[in-house]
């Protein structure tokens, strides 16, 4: 791998440009589903079943004997890892409910906040070779924490209409009770419309390939709220002699292995440094069973030596990565000054993969640059925050005459009389 | 107008059905306003502000001199007003700053959130007849408190090339310097893209006429964050007796006046109070300068009555108002039960209006039934929520086993060997 040194900040943009992620065209097949599935529900379902996923299913519930198989599916090992890691999934995320605070604005005036949950949630979880059981637990814990009175889970069956056994094992632990064999454009179109086996949901939630992604846009567009826009996995690695190159070369292969458009980047102001983990990805991609989606990821990545301080800080703002990884002596620095990020790990002995898995933050993260103006999802992502307010006659006289004069400047003379007639019958 | 007694629920959506908002029309012209500005920028916004505002601005920053005559042209009422209001917004919304609390999920393991405002946000205040400063403060106040970095307000001007002082006003009391004058279509893509004179932003607040809000989804779909999807204003009133028909007619008419496609409901289980309501909507009605807005606005509205307290909490949810005013004696049951609401005034001396100026509540709301997945304008709407995990290797001791099944599980070698390392390393 090369080392890029000094770049000059005009270059930035250019060095830090994310792997193109086309998505655009896919539009009229998006379309086309929803408007299907729309108008045909489960028949609909079914057909994009048969043609996408090479099965003909009868109906799209996981039976309890499905379930009850699922238990003795998975090893006890993986059992238990999955149980360690919903605890401590559980505890940072519980650990973010907020005591509601009455506020009194002005004597007589008071005013709070209140979480409620919302209602129906719909996950996504893909299928393909991964069974991806983690992100049942980053989803469905925060939805059942935050009281969602209906949590569906969607996710494809193989061609013989089975799902993995850890997703279903998942999310019986978790209590996520409704799950359904059904995937792609046509689960996002189902959540968004409703059909005869799948409801209609307010938000839905998950990562997913290109169609996904472009049918959860089709489905914001539509009204539906979604997690977040979705793009390729990434991590910046900021790392000094301090830190270890061989545990630095597995964070990044660790993220690369995502696909062949996952990026990475370390960032170091040791040259030497940087020429260590590049000697060490080299062999350690290797031993890796996905070296060829790593190798093509770690073509599009980036080694970067940068002096100052100052640079370092901006380029990691500017780029805004997914995780974050800081292992450097003087690291206070940095966390104070970090404004775009998604996930940041700190020190030697905190890998991506731990908040992958099993730490206790959430995975689901902005990816693309959207850390700039998105947060990953936490147990906010499941909840509306209502505002209320209880004005008594002392409070309406407070603040009344304000709003009388605000609302005729502002041309709004009922707003005005609201007023007018609640102080009259004061005085 | 006319009573709708315990409609059945077969029913509801129809009666409860939002007057339709079209907006797929503007795509066409939206794009062209985009490309055009993304291309030209300054120079097309400058052709557009001529087309759509009948203006020839040579530049569009307010100067210093508009400024000072802002202050001299509102008077010192509206100013005393405003300030009342600011300091009521600001000590609501600083009170939602939450405190970094660190989290010990296992042994050695420390998870926390800190919140960081997003750097760069776009404030859009709509021309037209009425200056809506309130919104200035809406939004303004909490993007200050929250520390955003960069704070744009865009705000057409008028056929003189001018802004309402008391926007000038507003802007200059909270500390909001870079104020352009630049509307409609051509002002989102100005935040969207960043023109010569005005920064491209990470997220976008205001509400605003359709082509405004068709302008803001496509800005979303260009990975530009914004506050909320929009659509015309809301009001539902809960009361029985012990409310008083005069206020609740004044508060659905200051709903109605906002609009003619606005829209306003009224529920009670005294068809008596309903009665009253309606006739003294007919009787204020007459006095309002813009009643022409509020008949259209009150022929959409429904006053409904329900015997079941069941059906009215249901009712409620289902439609999910912007505004809900509760002026009922057994307000508890209906507060603890309220789910899908934006804003919520209780009693008799709490009118929307309250909200709209000077309680201390934000008066950017969730409407068209938005309500069920997204919140209003808080704090939280300027800042990202980052996780951080501090893991020691007492830590990755105590978790790197699960990890290393998990990621095993889900066929990430490259997540496990990052682990495997640093166990290794340990022993």
């Amino acid at each position: 791998m090369k080392i890029i040194e000094n770049p000059n900040r005009s270059f930035w943009s250019d060095i830090l440009e994310r792997p193109s992620f086309p998505i655009s065209t896919l539009d009229s097949i998006v379309k086309e589903i929803f408007e299907d599935v729309s108008k045909n529900g489960d028949e609909a379902l079914k057909r994009y079943t048969k043609r996408f996923d090479n099965v003909d299913l009868r109906t799209f519930d996981v039976t309890k004997e499905e379930l009850k198989n699922a238990q003795n599916d998975v090893s006890n090992e993986l059992k238990d890892a999955i149980k360690l890691a919903e605890r401590n999934i559980k505890i940072f995320h519980r650990s973010q409910r907020i005591e509601k605070t009455v506020i009194t604005t002005s004597e007589g005036v008071q005013c709070w906040q209140e979480s409620r949950a919302i209602e129906k949630v719909g996950i996504y979880i893909p299928g393909g070779s991964a069974p991806l059981f983690s992100t049942v637990l980053m989803l469905g814990i925060p939805a059942k924490l935050a009281g969602c009175k209906e949590i569906i889970l969607c996710t494809p069956p193989n061609k013989n209409g089975d799902i993995h056994p850890a997703i279903l094992f998942t999310a019986n632990l978790i209590g996520v009770r409704k799950v359904f064999k059904l995937g792609g454009i046509q689960a996002i179109a189902a959540y968004t419309y409703g059909t005869e086996s799948i409801p209609k949901v307010h938000k839905i939630f998950g990562p997913g390939n290109q169609f996904v992604t472009a049918a959860k846009q089709f489905s914001l567009a539509k009204g539906i709220a979604i997690d977040m826009p979705a793009g390729p996995s990434e991590l910046l690695v900021l790392a000094d002699n301090s830190a270890n190159p061989s545990f630095v070369a597995s964070d990044l292969l660790s993220q690369a292995e995502h696909g062949s458009d996952s990026q990475v980047i370390c960032v170091s102001r040791s040259s030497d440094f940087l020429k260590e983990v590049s000697n060490e990805i080299t062999s350690q991609m290797e031993f890796l069973p996905r070296k060829d989606l790593a190798k093509k990821a770690i073509q599009n990545s980036k080694l970067i030596y940068l002096e100052e301080e100052k640079d370092i800080l901006d380029l990691i703002n500017e780029y805004a990565p997914e995780h974050l990884i800081i292992a450097v002596e003087n690291e206070d620095h940095y966390l104070e000054n970090i404004i775009n990020a998604g996930s940041v790990f700190i020190g030697n002995y905190s890998p991506e993969s731990a908040g992958d898995y099993a730490s206790g933050t959430n995975h689901t993260l902005p990816t693309n640059g959207f850390a700039k103006a998105y947060n990953g999802v936490n147990l906010d992502a499941f909840v509306k925050k209502i505002t209320f307010q209880k004005i008594s006659k002392k409070g309406i006289e407070n603040i009344g005459r304000a709003i009388e004069v605000m609302a005729d400047a502002e041309g709004l003379y009922a707003h005005k009389n609201a007023i007018t007639l609640r102080l009259k019958s004061i005085n």
